[in-house]
């Protein structure tokens, strides 16, 4: 293999796959970069088997096709460590491959392209379109509340589920619910229920590109999730299992409904989890309403916390416990200057929401106070 | 004690004593920062009996004069999520703190003021000038090369040396020297001979207000250092044993000098690493000197490199290999367009200053080369 290549697109490159580069595997090849050129077309391949990325075209001058597998650490750091000018790269039989650069010449040993994992297959036939910042922000609003507990894998991914052009995507821990909604749309889009790991959806997030109105098409086969825009190509493998049925937890009716400034009552439970941080469970963050006023408050080892928020409400006043990260979380995916919080009873899960905008919607069970 | 004061003078004062809090001390009170109020005096303190600081007089209003000791962290998570408006801290006999701010209210237990460390006593008699920005810029351009090997622990300080109103700053590892100098003033400054470890010396610069002009004034006694510039008040402990005689190592005399562009060489060396990088002593960077040619080369099992800098250069030829981490160090301490090197034989140490800046000098050893 033999190309010239600018620096600067090298290393535009280089950081659009490197984060599928497996950092401690026991397969060496899977801690390599894949260079591979044909004909006019030269792209880099990072797959650590759980997510696989392909950049699209680089422009190069191709000398010499062929391909020849790096260490993806040495080589981006070469290249990062290079002037901004003509690269060249060039492989022998051997997989002996010299990067040079101005007078700076590197000689480093690659292994064969072939020993490398392909990217999966993936059948293109029907996919599911939206614009790539709508997908990135519905992500960023749910992907916290996946499971940290491997021991149902299912729920460390984020549920993505496609009815009838409506897109909606869930993470569920055991205690919360965080769901957000959007409209798809689609050459002959089929329904859809996968769920993708949730690390490797925030890489999908990452490498997407953040232009205005660029839409991504989604793709989906039994094992993989395919995601594209036109650049860069992303395959997820998908986890299995049965996720948990979240629908019929958002029920309609609710009894107290509270509406506050979400500024004030984040900092405010902010200040609460200052106490309460240790031992969350014997020590939640109790919230009571009570006619056009939220007391906020938490007693533990720690200290004692109190404080006061005028607010909207209608139906019952109510006392019930949180874990307050739960309800820092929520409230930061929300944009609207308003929150809008829902209770049924002091043991049932409380809803928030924004005051106008309902396509996101998290869903907090409440702790026992034990005081 | 009962103070008001404002949150953001809080947080600023808390960000200048907060290095000097002991993270995880067997003794709780290290881990505390003490508030102490004296008629119309306020102050902070923290002291981790390596390094304490005092921060100068905070506008507060004291209604009643006595001091808490509360846990440093908490309290700094507290301040930090506060409004910003007034905030009122009361203690009673039993170090029950309450800190209240428009509406919110925390209740901790602090620690008896009396039982935390005061600072060390230094007298002041006579004390060296010199500007706080020079004083920074001396340890930054030479604390990197300290020891990281504890078994001389002399040697994980840095020597300030006051000799006739001279000033040098110095730092030896064993393998390298970097010493930068500049004048002092000060009201009968004696001559001074104290080793300050790396670690409280980058605290006491970074605490070091950065307005210019502004200077700071330090005085020492056997065991202590104290700097001050009218507002914080920073003391060190000082380390004991010998520091090597580092004058007798900078000869004057050499055999070849090479005038490089700063840049061009650090990039250079920076290339070389990425080669040279495991078992640096077995792998070195060679750097060979011809007739206005700088020629840089590595050869190791990670691979090969080579590139070549156009150079001045004063005497014979000369091939000598170096760690580069040294050289990359060294390099970025100096300010000038170009460097000069200062060869002997190549197993004789090198000296790198600028070109015309000759307060800082690194002395780097040789490594020899097996190939």
């Amino acid at each position: 293999m033999q190309i010239t290549c600018s620096r600067n697109l090298l290393l535009e490159n280089i950081q659009i796959v490197s984060k599928a580069v497996s950092s401690r595997s026991t397969l060496a090849i899977l801690e390599c970069v894949l260079l591979s050129a044909y004909e006019d077309s030269f792209k880099m391949t990072a797959n650590d088997l759980e997510i696989a990325v392909e950049t699209g075209d680089i422009a190069a001058d191709v000398k010499e096709s062929g391909s020849v597998a790096l260490d993806a650490k040495l080589f981006f750091e070469i290249v990062r460590k290079l002037p901004d000018a003509q690269v060249l790269i060039r492989s022998d039989e051997n997989n002996v491959t010299v990067i040079k650069c101005q007078k700076a010449q590197f000689k480093i040993l690659g292994m064969p392209g072939e020993e490398f994992p392909a990217l999966p297959e993936v059948e293109k036939t029907k996919y599911a379109s939206i614009k790539a910042n709508e997908l990135k922000n519905m992500v960023k609003r749910t992907v916290f509340a996946v499971s940290a507990d491997d021991s149902k894998p299912v729920l460390t991914g984020e549920l993505i589920e496609i009815n009838k052009g409506e897109l909606n995507i869930v993470a569920v821990d055991g205690y919360r619910v965080a769901l957000c909604q959007a409209h798809t749309s689609g050459d002959g889009v089929e329904d859809a229920y996968v769920v993708i790991p949730a690390k490797t959806l925030s890489e999908i997030c990452r490498i997407l590109p953040s232009e205005d109105d660029l839409e991504v098409k989604l793709w989906f086969t039994k094992n993989h999730a395919l995601a594209e825009t036109g650049g860069p190509v992303v395959v997820s493998r998908l986890l299995e299992g049965d996720f948990i049925k979240y629908k019929q937890l958002f029920t309609e009716g609710y009894n107290t409904k509270a509406l506050v400034d979400r500024m004030t009552f984040l900092m405010c439970v902010e200040r609460a989890s200052l106490i309460a941080s240790r031992e969350i469970k014997k020590n939640p963050v109790k919230i009571k309403i009570d006619e056009g006023v939220m007391s906020v408050s938490s007693f533990t080892e720690i200290g004692d916390f109190y404080d006061e928020i005028d607010i909207r409400s209608d139906g019952p006043g109510i006392e019930i416990s949180f874990n307050p990260r739960f309800i820092i979380d929520a409230l930061k995916t929300i944009d609207d200057e308003n929150v809008a919080l829902r209770f049924t009873t002091p043991l049932s899960p409380c809803v928030i929401t924004g005051d106008e905008d309902l396509n996101v919607k998290h869903l907090i069970l409440p702790l026992r106070f034990n005081g």
